[in-house]
Formats: structure tokens, sequence, C-alpha cells
């Protein structure tokens, strides 16, 4: 169920991107938008478009709010494989943008995606005004310096820093780099019908956290091919992670934990939320 | 009247910044943030603020979108100046952000600042949720791969190419780079008011080139000191001008030109619209 869904959802979206970045002209920072755009999960997407159907806001309605988390997350992934940060040649098992073009076309064409999220989740078929209003606002502050950016600025200083992070530290780091944008998906449905937030507040926020876990995990765990993208990375850095400070053993414990408290917050919503609590257990259970 | 306005205006963007700015965490990131919207001439936030009092907005509305655009302008500023791009080491008379930190920064602070943006024009505090969802929308327009990153990429193409631009293919890379924003500003006092927008683009559209052109003319003629950035910069690289295209005469003839055809849009306001006209004048009347 969960995974046809995915699959559904992840069309969608593809779709959408072909049709926005095909109005646009054919220039190198366009196809690089298309290439970074392309593939991946679309866990994100995924999870506004199934929030907001148990909302009863219609795919075509969502469909807008998916595909702009998704191209805010591609901006975030394109710049943070630039040179001058985690310095990657591989995404997705295809060349990063700064390899395949250069580093220009890389800075822009992630600058131009985190545009196109604020055109999409604004789009006058994305909702009434104050919902997009509501939902760019929002959307801005999960992913600017108090979110995203803010985790990403703590993952610099953390590896100039003396001593190693502790686990509050990683926590707060983490709900910023990777956190916020997942709380800011799963919480899109209830925007979308301007409903209350709280029982997707929660079940986002175990659900971002566990995500980070398993994808600690994936880092000792995983291969490269697999994966897509280079592994091993942290420990090679000496970075801390939840695996370097609580084991891997412990690690899986707690992520399974957090799997079991996103699916109790959704009690609210009864069997209508089966589909979410499944993807609670994928992400946890991913090998990518 | 208008350098009181000019001023006014600055002083009111800054304080908004400095509030905002206060209230992030003390990284690098944010201190690089304060850095790059510090100083400049504010002429976006005060078209912004200006075409706002003309449709009876108070100032306290409009200096969310005032603020809004600077940062906006502030972050391509940041990354127009890395290494990869521009490569500029100086900027308003200061370090570029790249330079007085280092490009992992420059890259974050770039990338928080076009989000801060966002959050800024979304504020429940800049208007309507109708009004908001329109500036938002309208602001990403302006200023992705259909407006200023449009632009920029024409302008990369064009340093690579094997005959210079015409006339029409610099006024096209214009209108995206510089002068989209600057139409996006002058026209958003009659967005807060939702009011018709005609005589505010066509006022727009003359200033945006004005500028521009003034901008070569500066290149050429002004003095790095005095203009607070490298000069001379085009005709080094053989890139084609305004100035390298028509002359130095005869492009001062235009911008004089597009300076009356801006007044005379202006018209339906009447005397109101007299600090639009002085702006005009100013535009390419600058020594920096």
């Amino acid at each position: 169920m969960f995974q046809t869904r995915l699959k559904v959802c992840a069309a969608a979206v593809q779709a959408h991107f072909d049709t926005v970045l095909g109005r646009l002209d054919d220039l190198p920072v366009v196809q690089a938008m298309g290439h970074a755009t392309n593939g991946g999960k679309r866990l994100r997407g995924f999870l506004v478009m199934e929030t907001a159907r148990l909302h009863d806001i219609p795919d075509a309605t969502s469909i807008w709010a998916a595909t702009a988390i998704e191209s805010l997350h591609a901006y975030s992934l394109v710049h943070d494989d630039l040179p001058c940060m985690d310095d990657d040649d591989l995404r997705r098992g295809q060349p990063t943008v700064h390899k395949k073009w250069d580093e220009a076309t890389a800075v822009l064409a992630g600058d131009a995606l985190q545009t196109l999220s604020f055109e999409l989740v604004t789009d006058p078929r994305a909702g009434t005004g104050e919902v997009r209003a509501d939902l760019a606002q929002s959307l801005a502050i999960a992913s600017g310096a108090q979110g995203m950016v803010l985790g990403q600025a703590l993952d610099i200083a953390a590896e100039t820093a003396k001593t190693p992070l502790t686990l509050n530290q990683i926590t707060h780091l983490q709900q910023g780099k990777t956190g916020a944008l997942i709380a800011w998906s799963a919480m899109a449905g209830a925007r979308l019908a301007q409903a209350d937030t709280t029982a997707l507040r929660d079940y986002s926020h175990a659900l971002g956290l566990a995500f980070q876990i398993a994808d600690d995990v994936l880092d000792v765990e995983g291969d490269a091919e697999t994966v897509g993208k280079a592994t091993g990375k942290d420990a090679d850095a000496g970075k801390a992670t939840f695996v370097s400070l609580l084991g891997l053993d412990e690690a899986k414990r707690r992520a399974n934990e957090l799997v079991e408290s996103a699916s109790d917050a959704l009690s609210v919503y009864g069997e209508d939320a089966e589909v979410l609590r499944q993807a609670a257990q994928f992400v946890v259970a991913r090998k990518s």
C-alpha cells in the first residue's frame, strides 16, 4: 500500500517538474535543475500528498506543495555537494551538478531551485491566498537560518570544534538539517486544510529523528552502490553521529522506538493513517 | 526630497534587518548575513516603500517587502562575488563574504538570505494572505530562472560565446539580471494595495534599463574607490555592454531618454510621484 502510493506520488512530482521546467529556456542551468530534481525517493513530496489526502485535499492541489518541497530539497543537495561544502562527486548514483557541469552552474541551479520552490508553493492553484502565504512562510522558516541552514551551519562549526558534539547537540543539529523539512512536509496536509497541526507535528518530529538515525546507520552499514552516494564518510572524518555516540544496536533500537512513537501520534486519524505508519517503518528499514 | 526619503527608507530597512537577524543564533553564517545586508543605497527597498506610500500603504506594512527585496538583492551579490562566479574581493568598499569568512559560509549565507526574503514577504504583518501570496509568487518569478537567474545564466553563456551579444540580447539579459528585481520593487506598492500595476510597470521597465546603462557607464568612467567595487572589469574581459555597443555619448543619451519615459509613465499619479521622478534622475546621475 505504502510502496504503491510512494511510487504514484514520485511519478506525479516528476511529471510536475517536467511541465514546469519544460517551460523554461533550454540553458545549462535549466538542464542542471532537471538533473538535480530527477530521481530520489520523493519521501518529502509523498508526505505532503499523503497528509493532504488525510485532510481531503485533492492531489491536484497538494502536488504544488509536494513539488515545492522536492525542489527545495534538491537545492540543498546541489549546494551541499559543492567542493567548498561536502565535496561529493556522486548523488543518487549520478554525477553531482558541479561535476557534470561546473561550480557556477551548480550555485545558480541551486539558487533557482530554491526560488522555484517558493514559486510553486505560492501558485494560485496551490490553495487560497491565506493557505499559500502560510505554506510559504512556514517553508521559509523551516529551511532558513532557524531551520535547515542553521543545521548546516552547526554541522560546519562542528567540523572545526575541539570536542565532538554531544547527543543533545547532534539532535539539535539534525532537527534543523533534515528534521525541519520532513516536519514541514508531514504538516503540510493540515496546513492546506487549515486544520490543527498537532498530531502531524508529533508524527513528523519522531519520523525526522528516526530518518536521521537510519541515515547514520546506512553510512556505516550500506555500500555506496546501493545507497547511491559515498558511505563511511562520517566515520572517516571522525564526526560524531548517532551511531558513534550510541553504538549500532542502541541506535537501531531508538530508531524503532521512534517509529512506534510516530505511529502512536497518528491515533486521532485511525485507519486512514495506515500508509503514513508504513512510511515510518520504511524510513528505518530502507537501504538507500 | 528624494535624498531624504532614500535615507529614511535605508535606515528603516537597516533597523529591520538588525531586529530580524538579532533574533538568530550568533553563528558565522548569521554574522555573514549581517555583513552582506549592511550598507548599500537600498534603492530597491526605497522603491517598495515609496510606491507603497503612493498607494496609502503605511511604512510599517511596506517595510516587510522592502527588507525582503534587499535581502534577495544581498543574496544575489554574495553568490555573484564567489570565486566560481565573478570572483570579487570588494563590495561596497568592504571585503566580500567569502574573503572575510570562506566559500562555504558565503554559499550558506546567500542561501539563507534568499530564504529570509520569502520569510519576510510572507510575514503576517506584510499584508493579507492574498497580498502576501501574490508578493511571494511575483518575487519568485522575478528572481528565478525566468528572471534574475536567467539573466545571470545568459551572462555566463555570453562569456564563452564566439560572437559578442547584440543590443537586443544585452537588453534581454539585463532585463533579467537587474531589471526584474527593480521592476518587482517599483510594482510592489500597487501589489500591496491590490491596485492596477500598469503605470508602475512602465516606470520600472524604463528605470531598470536606465539603471543598467548607468552601471555600464560607471564601469568605464568610475574609479573603484568611489564605486565601491572593481571597475573596468567588463572592458578588460572584452564583454559587450551598452557602452561598448553604443559608445559613451549615445549610452548616456539613451539613459536620459529612459529617465524621461519613466517620469512620463507616472503622469497618472500627478504631483504625488515627484520623489519617484527624482529617483529616476538619481539612477543615471549616481557616482556609485
